[in-house]
């Protein structure tokens, strides 16, 4: 158990988006809302996985949507506790806990603000490792934990609890009130048990993302290169280095889609990298041939200060490097695949993961 | 206070498809719905509003979506069954009657499959005294009463509950989760007081249903024009005889959308009505002139035997009667046509409601 104060968010902030891939929303929306809700009500108690008993009661709260939206539209605060108390109120039950579903500059700061705000308790740790855009995509389907009761919550006062057969279906429903919403809003999927939130979470995230923004900060200042620090620190591979030349971004459907186009430089000259997103960063081809893809991290960082950019402000003229690291290994197997691999999102792509051609 | 038996359902489902202007549902398959439930059940138990005490807690159910596919797609019964007990659990409360809130082949009826299933006294009467498409348009909205909670279920055994700022937001999150749910479902909107709904009921349809399905069947069975029974039964006007020779029909945004051509017959020969239809009829337009339109009813019957014709149902080849009533006198108040006027559905249309008009 430890305390986490103002002082502590903007390294979980930097680091988060690292490993938001992309996606996870807006560290710095992310950031402001979180230091608000501590300097107003005090800091936030932080527990491992270890310390939560198996019948504790965790609802998650998180950001649903597309991050070109949340940034022209940033959360009061008031959605995500909105949508906590909906949960809270048709379980009949109070949480004792709160979690992070995914990794992400707003999606792993979301809980922190919920738990100043309510003085609970956050676990640290999430349900992914990482950011995916889908509602069931964590390891808690996996685990077999259900996103439902769901309950969304928009800035105007709206509130929908969902209750699905199963957590595809969660999504389908989450995502076309969500857009109705504005594209963007707050939910509380996944309330669950302690022995629920043991079986599914990723430990220790909360810390890594504190962490990997310490490094950028620290090798930043001793003018030290923080790529090869973050690639290092996430047993990961430099996979490219170049300049964005185009970028083909919609959103659509609830989400930001399209892909990037990154002229190499240095040892990449004449070479071109190409993004696929869909909130996250999902595949890398380097001259039409499949680098890295989902469910593998793809990064990508400002090359000068290793700044981690998400997919909705990549844009013409960013120096970038593009790193690769291996994702939970839970994520390859035949369970996780089903549910984020390639072929879920339309990519006809047979690559052995990054764990793998990295060993 | 009566009882309905198997032996009433086919004249009140005719009679329901008569008010519900095209709208409204199927009744042949309402009809099966409430016959089967009342089999299974039990006979239902009707009460008049002023029997119903202020603090009576009244849970209407419905159909919502396009009736192209709730043809294709009948509910089982048990949809209309899980969308009122969300409500119950939401509110923590168990209804002690239900209502109707539109007249119509279906939404007439399923409150009696309701009833039947739960042994619940169903008042009568409706919240349009005809059928309009959209969830905000009742009379209960005009009377301040809240939509929501308001539940939806499928027949896959998802269920959703909306608490909406109003009721305009009401319908948005139940239009575009019935989408989701295959354009077709049940809901539970308008949970009230009998306090609530005696304000905002048009008394006495079921029964109005009933007188009107009895009296197609005896003018039938008489060799008399049931068309000029129906007709001077509801003070209407019968508008234009003819033959459908086109219909233009989309299943779009969750309704049934289009027009309808019809080309006339004795005094209307060498004439040509257009019905344009979102669900409900809404406007007829002779030789391109208005000559009825929402709020007014306008009521398609067959020409020989004054079946009434619902607009997933119109065909070419049809031979039909137009016949216009006047709405429920607080459908022309400022505040109704603010609901349900021409310009709501974007029909630049001014003329006088069909009571002035036949006066």
């Amino acid at each position: 158990m430890r305390e986490l104060g103002v002082e502590a968010i903007a390294d979980i902030a930097a680091g988060a988006a690292v490993l938001g891939t992309g996606g996870g929303g807006n560290p710095y929306i992310g950031r402001l809302l979180v230091e608000q809700a501590i300097r107003r009500h005090g800091p936030v108690t932080v527990v491992d996985i270890d310390e939560v008993p198996p019948d504790a009661f965790i609802i998650p709260t998180a950001e649903i949507g597309a991050p070109t939206v949340s940034g022209e539209k940033p959360p009061s605060g008031d959605e995500g506790l909105a949508a906590l108390a909906a949960i809270e109120q048709v379980l009949g039950q109070r949480a004792t806990h709160t979690v992070s579903i995914e990794a992400g500059g707003m999606n792993s700061l979301i809980p922190l603000a919920t738990a100043a705000a309510r003085h609970l308790p956050v676990v640290d740790g999430d349900g992914m490792g990482r950011a995916f855009p889908e509602v069931q995509m964590v390891l808690f389907t996996v685990a077999g934990v259900s996103a439902t009761p769901l309950s969304l919550a928009d800035e105007k006062g709206n509130t929908l609890v969902v209750d699905a057969i199963d957590n595809r279906w969660a999504e389908r429903f989450a995502r076309t009130a969500t857009v109705q919403m504005g594209c963007r809003a707050m939910m509380a999927p996944y309330a669950m048990s302690g022995e629920q939130l043991a079986r599914g979470i990723v430990p220790g995230t909360l810390t890594l993302c504190e962490e990997l923004g310490r490094l950028l900060r620290a090798t930043r200042l001793a003018h030290e290169d923080p790529v090869a620090a973050v690639t290092e620190k996430l047993d990961g591979r430099r996979l490219f280095d170049g300049k964005v030349v185009d970028v083909e971004r919609r959103t659509l459907g609830g989400f930001a889609r399209g892909t990037a186009r990154i002229d190499g430089s240095g040892p990449d000259a004449d070479h071109e990298l190409t993004l696929h997103f869909q909130n996250e960063n999902l595949l890398a081809e380097i001259d039409g041939e499949a680098i890295a893809c989902t469910p593998d991290l793809i990064i990508v960082l400002d090359r000068e200060h290793g700044s981690p950019i998400t997919t909705e402000t990549l844009r013409y003229g960013c120096r970038v490097s593009v790193v690769g690291a291996p994702a939970d290994p839970r994520w390859h197997t035949p369970e996780g695949l089903a549910l984020v691999g390639p072929e879920v999102f339309g990519y006809d792509v047979k690559i052995a993961p990054l764990a793998v051609t990295h060993a």
